[in-house]
């Protein structure tokens, strides 16, 4: 076997449609996903039965509940598909011996999670400090193409406004540039 | 030479008295500290003026501005000791050298990061959704020992509050529980 076809035989394959479910709230998190193509979104529904997106997973990117999968624990949010997408999906146990021994995977991840821990803490700031107006500002020039691809409604609840105050914003917005 | 004392070569060990600078924003992000003993935190100084912690690091934690360190570039952070602290510092060449070609310390830090991705994920979502007094009363249940180690001002601005409405709110929980 090559290099390549090594490491994928520790995944599997899945197709999912357009707003299908990869993760439920509340099951136990036993896959982690790398994004093929689509969008991912993860999410958990408040004590007011409202959808809260706190994550988007786009091409090459990676997604599940980390705390719980690593500890394989039930999660508590949910991951579902924005376009039709298709992921390549490990358990914990192959995951678990993907990485052992394997100097090459060892690095890869160590990266990964060192730019999404650095991209993390830059979001801990924006969120946290910045007026919601700025932050979407800051959102658009950095993703531009990304905003066309969600939804509004998922859009407004990752960036905790109402869909009604992002539409607003993104009029202004609109008439500001032409 | 031992394997510890071959990772240690690569690191330089200074001490700090509190209230000294480790890293000054604006200044070249060139050292990343793991904390032997005491207690640092990362902040920056907003539009205002005000002072806006975002981190903290006890013993056996790694603080720098991650993104900044990656790329060698200017930080937008700085890190100061709120005890007289003791730390490891590692320039971003030798992190590199350190890192090369060693299963055993990519294994290492992609422990680090993964756990760091891990929490800031949780703290992102309760940052972002979760009441403030709520927000404080969770903080306080994980880590009650370490509230007794931050000056309150520190403690008020990593939360969010001013100081007058932590103290408040320290008051009403004291009152609560005797």
């Amino acid at each position: 076997m090559t290099d390549a076809s090594k490491v994928l035989s520790f995944f599997e394959a899945y197709s999912f449609r357009k707003k299908q479910m990869l993760q439920e709230e509340g099951k136990r998190c036993s896959a982690y996903f790398f994004v093929i193509k689509g969008c991912l979104r993860l999410y958990f529904t408040d004590a007011n039965g409202v959808e809260q997106t706190l994550q988007f997973a786009l091409e090459n990117w990676w997604m599940t509940d980390l705390d719980a999968f690593r500890s394989e624990k039930h999660s508590g949010y949910s991951i579902q598909a924005l376009e039709p997408t298709e992921v390549l999906s490990i358990s914990h146990k192959n995951y678990e011996l993907l990485l052992r021994g394997n100097l090459l995977m060892e690095e890869y991840f160590r990266r990964v999670y060192e730019r999404a821990y650095a991209a993390s803490l830059l979001r801990i700031q924006l969120i946290s400090r910045m007026p919601k107006q700025e932050f979407y500002e800051n959102f658009e020039s950095k993703y531009p193409d990304f905003l066309q691809r969600i939804p509004q409604k998922v859009m407004a609840s990752f960036l905790g406004f109402t869909p009604e105050y992002l539409s607003e914003l993104r009029n202004k917005r609109k008439a500001k540039k032409s």
